[in-house]
């Protein structure tokens, strides 16, 4: 039987000779690994050599859509990139939504390789499975909204689908994504990666189909995904907000306030759903997802108006709320937008800024560096300004464009302290102190403080799957987060997006009905493979940061999270118990205890035998 | 025989209840004035009470496309927009380009009739023959731009057409005007009025195709047109700069400089056409147009670097730099993009910015009247603030945003001799007093100081049709002038764009031929009867205006151009012989000499009997 699916193409892109080739995939590699994040990491551990650095053209950016992509199985319309990242040094992967893997693979295309520097300006033109060089000095400075615009001016369609970098990228500013129809695979510095390569887009359009293997066995996978779905208790409030209900985690005691002092914002309730709700214009969504959780949001009055954005999200909302502690809806669209055009991470950016606005508080930075703007809490004043800085690298905003972790090491003075990241990835809205296994999650996760590479529903939805938790509990928060982290990562072979999980709305049975269905590989119908596919790809991730020199030393948090208990609100008194924690799960893992390397019998028993001199 | 080109269908819609009708085309009307500028004149007339409020619900809005829009004929993609102006008090006619009109007749229609206001804000989504009333709401304080991507978003089809307001718009700035496609019918306050009825966006989309009655004729008509085209001594220039071509009228000594005190600017070198072509990225069009005149720019380094805009045209070009004397083209480009956001007609804009500067300089007015800008010629600092403000009525900006003439009414202190305006409508980018067909023209134009109602390429470019003439001559400029307006009239039925026959680029044989052969109607091929149809619509144009008040007074120039030598350059010593054109002009067109109001006998020789009451 054909294998479905896959479109079994690689477009391997070399701007520094402006050549590609077309290659197909490679069978061992897709029994191993699936698809999407799986294919990746093997693609990067193979040909990303150690050491390299992350802004050279030794470093490869590789786009990939899954299997899943562009049917009608629901939420696979995640497109994800991966590289070698600039900001934390570590593998990386990060994630966007809206239309472009689907595209990708009418295109042609399951993975797009991108390689070398181009000496010029340039963007990619991929359609019906071809690939054209063009020159991209005229979009140089342009902003992700506009760049979109030009670029299907210029190519006569406007159905063509763009990821592009903004101002932030081309600025190398290691905080910037990659953003596509205002959906941003926004972590890690991607945009950095792409700016270095002088590639300001990708552009895609292509007219094939998806083929399926089993149609009829996948018509019913696909109909017992959307029951199970429709079933779950939060889905409909899912569909009505998305992730704009900010109230979820100041209740929980753990909306990180003012640099992680504190769990709750005061106000709170400016920022809860039924506000956003005065904001929103209408849901959007995402190809084949009838989840369709985005939100057009729009600002009517008071000093935002006229401001618009689509979004913000959770975690865009508490960035420029929490991390200055002023909860204001219009301020959160706002800055969500100007992020958005100048092509930045809210969660880093948000944070940078909180970072900053705790060292100007405690005196180590005054008005003489911030260029006179006054990073007062509550003062929202200087953030436009200071959002256009880092992007442009400008002022002390080419500090901040670093992260938390390089500007801390430039300012000195015991800034240190007050960079909130782990492995250099700056932490998302989840104080770590207030559900464990979230906590664990955040600090041993590939890629730093990704807090959805095993988000812990247990915790935070009270999901009783694979049981009951208690989030303030340390015994057997390792066994909950491999769950997780496992979970996630084979989920991301298809690729799902990572809501659905989140929420308990999918499972390894389903997950197997539809990607063996599509397919026509019965290997991944068995739930026990597809587990054990989720722990080899995340072990292999685990391995690369090896071989670049990480450990245990880099499963670290800051000090305030272990040491300072959380003053107020309900998760008063908690610390994060990094060492008993960090001991159970690598337990649990089966890596070694005093190094936190997989062990070569793990190695052995998950088949990457071709890893094993990395293993303990 | 059926008759082609009309779709024969006038969408008629009243927002003050929210319903809409579908009604043929009037024969006798078809018959009488052709099509587009002739149709919509009649209409107004018919259907204006004289003397009401521009700005009331009793104004209409009346888009037309022409019987040719749509079609393989070479220019007619023009969309016209008709209204009583809040500007100028009298009929207006409004012109953009790129492909609204021919989405209007695919969508069924040849004219769009807007009445009554809306009691919140809303938009038109017409498609294929049918009209939906949508809430606009979100709408609001979008720039032009984005209006356009979220309605496109809304309603799922990227190739919708679109015709909107921006900010300045809805804050009914007299000097506002509708876009579509960052084209824009600018003159005028289309968009105060647009804004005063509450509707942001038509939004068009339609499948229909335009029948032509004559296929064989139709197609050797195209195929001679095309010849004419190809065969002029401008073809090749135009194509490769369209208007960007500053140093023609500084050469000519008529470029206004400091509010129309110098004609050639100083340095003027640096705006000239070569410079222009460091800034193209490439080159846009209209709907079925060879000349493909349009102009993608882009600042790559200095103060605007990052700037870009589709444009500027040469008359934006002037409205930044001959103003405050400063020829830049990075400011031209930055400062036209940021009008099309805003929704502004550059010409008025930057004259009105023009007169402000001089009044500074004058001490009329103060930095304590523009709070804080300093308004000192070669000095840009103070203009995106200030565009702003008058986008947004705020400060200082507020004043302008009625157009010199008002301002000066509320400034007083002799501000008037500074409004260099004719009827309220201020002069675009030719000094009167280098080409005196041409000062002639925007004298008398219908709609005021409007260059493109009657454009005399004799001066300008030395077309020797009907003859050769001297641009500094007053004998004969009457002829002239009624030759370019009867000519611009009958080809503004098509709708034809303004700048072939600015060039010489078509004839009425040529027009003839197109507009029969498409329609069906013979008669339209007899070149005496199409110049009949001019004469006549631009006859009951001044009729209407007649029926307002106006007459001889307001055919009148600010004192500076009548009595002021331009003190340097080309046309150094020229004023405008004001009384003398006018009184040949008023002798040429059989209007009375003493009040410049058309006589019985003209208004019955062209068939204008139902306005007899207001003939002389």
């Amino acid at each position: 039987m054909k294998l479905g699916g896959y479109k079994n193409r690689i477009l391997r892109v070399n701007l520094s000779n402006y050549t590609y080739s077309i290659e197909p995939l490679n069978e061992k590699m897709i029994l191993d690994f699936i698809g999407g994040r799986g294919f990746a990491i093997k693609i990067l551990y193979d040909e990303l050599r150690p050491g390299i650095d992350p802004m050279s053209e030794q470093n490869k950016l590789i786009f990939v859509a899954g299997p899943l992509a562009g049917t009608n199985a629901q939420s696979f319309g995640r497109w994800k990139v991966f590289f070698k990242s600039p900001l934390t040094g570590t593998y990386f992967k990060s994630s966007g939504g809206g239309y472009l893997a689907a595209e990708m693979k009418f295109a042609g295309f399951d993975i797009i390789i991108i390689e070398g520097v181009s000496d010029k300006p340039v963007y990619l033109w991929i359609h019906d499975g071809k690939c054209e060089f063009r020159d991209a000095s005229y979009l140089m400075g342009l902003d992700c909204d506009d760049t979109h615009t030009l670029i299907r001016e210029e190519l006569g369609d406007p159905r063509i689908r763009i990821a592009c970098i903004g101002p932030a990228g081309e600025n190398k500013v290691k905080i910037s994504g990659i953003f596509s129809d205002r959906r941003a695979a926004a972590r890690g510095g991607g945009g950095a990666v792409m700016g270095s390569k002088n590639l300001k887009a990708i552009a895609i359009r292509g007219h094939e189909k998806v083929e399926i293997a089993d149609p009829e066995g996948f018509s019913e996978a696909v109909k017992a995904q959307i029951q199970m779905y429709k079933s779950n208790p939060a889905f409909e409030g899912f569909k009505a907000r998305g992730t704009q209900i900010a109230e979820f985690t100041n209740l929980l005691g753990m909306f990180p306030t003012k640099n992680f002092r504190e769990g709750v914002i005061q106000g709170w309730e400016n920022i809860e759903g039924e506000e956003f709700d005065k904001y929103r214009v209408r849901k959007t969504g995402c190809h084949s997802c009838m989840l369709h959780c985005g939100n057009l949001s729009k600002v009517n009055y008071g000093k935002y108006k006229g401001a618009w954005s689509e979004g913000p999200e959770y975690e865009s909302i508490w960035a420029f709320t929490g991390t200055i502690s002023l909860p204001d809806v219009g301020l959160t669209i706002a800055l969500d937008k100007l992020c958005d055009d100048l092509g930045l991470d809210t969660i880093s950016t948000g944070s940078s800024i909180g970072f900053a606005y705790e060292l100007y508080e405690k005196g180590i930075i005054s008005k003489d560096d911030t260029g006179g703007l006054e990073l007062v809490y509550g003062n929202d004043e200087p953030l436009v300004k200071l959002i256009k800085q880092i992007a442009y690298r400008e002022g002390f905003g080419d500090i901040l464009a670093d992260g938390t972790r390089e500007a801390a090491k430039k300012i000195g003075k015991g800034a240190e302290k007050y960079a909130i990241q782990v492995k250099g990835l700056e932490l998302p809205a989840y104080d770590p102190r207030g559900a464990k296994s979230h906590g664990l999650n955040l600090l041993t996760s590939n890629i730093g403080a990704d807090h959805n590479s095993g988000y812990a529903p247990q915790e935070i939805f009270n999901v009783p799957i694979p049981r009951p938790v208690d989030r303030f509990a340390v015994e057997g928060k390792g066994e909950i987060t491999k769950f997780n982290q496992d979970l996630t990562a084979f989920l991301e072979t298809g690729i799902l997006c990572s809501f659905p999980p989140s929420m308990g709305m999918i499972n390894a049975e389903v997950y197997g009905k539809l990607v063996s269905t599509i397919t026509g590989i019965k290997d991944f119908d068995d739930p026990e493979y597809i587990w054990l596919v989720g722990e080899r790809i995340y072990n292999l991730e685990r391995i690369f940061n090896v071989r670049e020199g990480f450990g245990k030393k880099d499963d670290s948090f800051p000090s305030r999270l272990i040491s300072e208990p959380l003053p107020s609100g309900p998760a008063s008194g908690q610390v994060f118990e990094q060492d008993d924690l960090l001991k159970d799960y690598y337990k649990v893992r089966g890596w070694d205890l005093e190094t936190g390397v997989p062990t070569k019998d793990k190695l052995k028993q998950l088949g990457l035998d071709f890893a094993l001199e990395y293993g303990k």
